[in-house]
């Protein structure tokens, strides 16, 4: 344990200061109503939309997403969900940006294939050093790669997003060694951004240092996703005031939870 | 997934009601201040006592807990830690309802050896019997041997607290497998009573449908216990709520969050 | 490491030499032919057998299992499967030295419940120290209850035999952290008796220091029964090897395999 | 459990044929004489050496590794051990070739940097696509990302070797779930590189379905090497034949090893 207390810093990206760290997804609900409930209840205050595969004012006739969760109340986080190669996915990004006026923020995520969901990191790093050329501020998914996650970082993404497992595996996190080496690593906020089954697993990302999480599926696909939502919720405050608090060593062997020292008899 | 959502009825042990689920242990702490200061931001009702080792009024000389954790406020769980033989522990949950004014509610564990904490459930069988017939609501610390946990029901014991790991050890749920056996056939509330570490723990073993948890040293030994008790306080309503949300169902490959059908073509 | 390196000495049951230390049960086979080349092909010296539920000559007119896997050539282990109860056992082992000729080997084991075949570790002392008392030598099937193992070597059993995880699961080795404690306490032989699933699975058994592996299910319902036991055969040799030769610490970060001292420069 | 029984092909890599599944490292030894006696005990045929570490020949008045190692009785591997650049890899490859007169198989490595000695896979693609084109056949040493295994295999690379875990860290597999994807779609060998500290790590790796598995450290870093070697041979047979005869189903509850129908009752 270091002599130096761990810092009780707000979330920060690209200069948007965020008391939440539970990010979370639109997709797979019933309608637009529990869409709006779950993130409500999520107390989330950064919400991810599949920009190809979501409307956001491209059909004009069609319910738009942005009435359920309004622009004016949470920051829109488009992302290039269903994108495989670079040039789609920057095309994805300036289609949001010019949907939602100029909003750079975005989470670039270059998949490699339709039965993985894994992202392909060759286009995706090539994605993202074009949209950080252009003036986006770069959220980026990307596999548990430590090398790959620095060198997003390098490139000037603001936030790097390693998975935890598949997207929408709900296995939670499979590899923490992997997670660990890039946290060590990091100068940016490291968020896990897929495959959180449950809250324990949200915890556990936070205590490990996460500066947060995204969420989509573990909520979407809970028996009640409102209800889930606020669990989650908890779990990443929980996990967060863990990391804070730093946790009680391992130990190897039982210790008892009174002294002996100074044992009464009874 | 049954036809039946899960009920949200709270926590009854021998009759009493509790809305925390979290228990907190007192040994450990740097001084009583600490001890209370915990204590309180944990949120717990139902604070467990080492009567052996703990002033409880037996030395009217030195601080007693029963001031910082005062009984107008907290139900006291006086328990059995030190000993290792059913005699023992029988005697010390009669000390303590001397001490408490009759105080029928007790922790029994009866220890296997000092190295590991571990449970000797032959000698923890036999106390139990003694004490039921002799009045006590007898909440009970075991191994997770799930004959031994069905055998402790039907002697009548009002709670059954399998160990998660070895007692201040930290390492977490080490055998999921046969807490999950027990809690498929306990008819009382099943709590996991020792190894929880952090709150990705706690809050795993709630989504499993633990009734509670019992935290001491992961609280006590970190470097911010009143935080991390906080922290606990948070994760054990999120696994709560997460068990009566009902998880999301792992997949084996991965899912994507938003539905292919009905894809907005950029 | 400590100076001494471990010695090569042969298991050892009551007395008994063996040089295998995989020991197969008989049960689940197509026939017996398949029985007898499955437990040729595993290079066992050691069969066990449940009583209760194969003819050892109980029934003349039936094919009997000592054809297939003849006293000449195996020590027989007869075992008291099937037992719900000590008195069950007793019996069922005064059976078993009676049909053999005055037989003391025998694998006691009482269970807790059919649906998981999980000991009844009371009613297993209490059978143990019948039968010890009565000369036999008992092999004793158990929980990964250190408290119990122990106390069983005290009442005399030649040799104690934990679980892996439940009989007929696969599941391997749940919890190495209880078997490790067992091993660390033990001067018996402990063997681990059900749960194996795989030979990785034996191999880390024997790897831990266990004297040895009791593998049934996972040779007999293995697609190619004869070619698993074959694999099983090399598997604890190789556990057992790696034991003696001892592994290379676990380093939290690389090592590279060459030295970069005396680098050659390409 | 398909119709076909898995076949018994032997290892074929670049069109040469390889009896054993067990490829070794020659680096971290004491002396030559403990890296010939490891190799033998092995029973290996493919024996990996460190162009830049070794001396194959470039220091004609040092101790030569090809003696203790002779090319007459194993395929030698020469591997590209400490390049960060596709450039040096490639470099080092075309010396190798020089040294060991025209021999065309390589293990390529291009790490990400020292504290981890992950791979670069960017690099790692390029140098192996300049190397496929000049007519190597490349053995590749690669992280556990499916999209970057799948491209190695696309460009041409004759085996595909992920890691377990980081190089020399002892740590075994640590996330199967990806091994598995790549095994699932890979029509080239797939070799387990690193990570792999026991024999159990190395049967499990067999079990799966992995090709073979390459070991250095493991062996090398035991207390007794050669004893080790002698292990990781008789793991990897068991793996490989555990893997043709198809392990037993996992089951969530216990089976009896024997049936209960005609049951003989005591």
């Amino acid at each position: 344990m270091s002599a130096e207390q761990r810092q009780n810093i707000p979330l920060t990206v690209a200069g948007r200061v965020f008391s939440s760290r539970l990010l979370v997804g639109t997709g797979k609900y019933r309608d637009f109503d529990e869409t709006a409930a779950a993130v409500e209840a999520s107390g989330t205050e950064l919400v991810t939309v599949a920009v190809r595969r979501t409307n956001l004012g491209q059909n004009p006739d069609e319910p738009n997403l942005l009435d359920a969760v309004p622009m004016s109340r949470y920051t829109i986080l488009p992302n290039t969900a269903g994108c495989y190669t670079a040039k789609d996915a920057v095309r994805t990004c300036k289609l949001a940006r010019e949907l939602l006026d100029g909003h750079n923020l975005v989470k670039l995520e270059v998949l490699g294939d339709d039965g993985t969901l894994y992202p392909n990191v060759v286009e995706t790093l090539k994605a993202a050093e074009t949209l950080v050329n252009d003036g986006f501020d770069v959220m980026v998914y990307t596999s548990d790669d430590p090398i790959v996650a620095k060198e997003l970082e390098r490139i000037g993404c603001c936030a790097v997003m390693p998975l935890g497992s598949l997207i929408g595996s709900g296995h939670g996190l499979l590899n923490p060694a992997t997670l660990e080496i890039i946290l060590g690593n990091a100068e940016v906020p490291i968020l896990v951004d897929a495959g959180i089954g449950t809250p324990s697993d949200a915890a556990l990302a936070m205590e490990m240092g996460c500066a947060g999480v995204l969420i989509n599926s573990a909520i979407a696909n809970a028996r009640q996703p409102v209800r889930m939502a606020h669990a989650m919720k908890l779990a990443v405050e929980a996990g967060r005031e863990a990391y804070l608090a730093e946790r009680m060593p391992r130990r190897a062997s039982a210790s008892p939870s009174s002294p002996f020292a100074g044992r009464i008899n009874a």
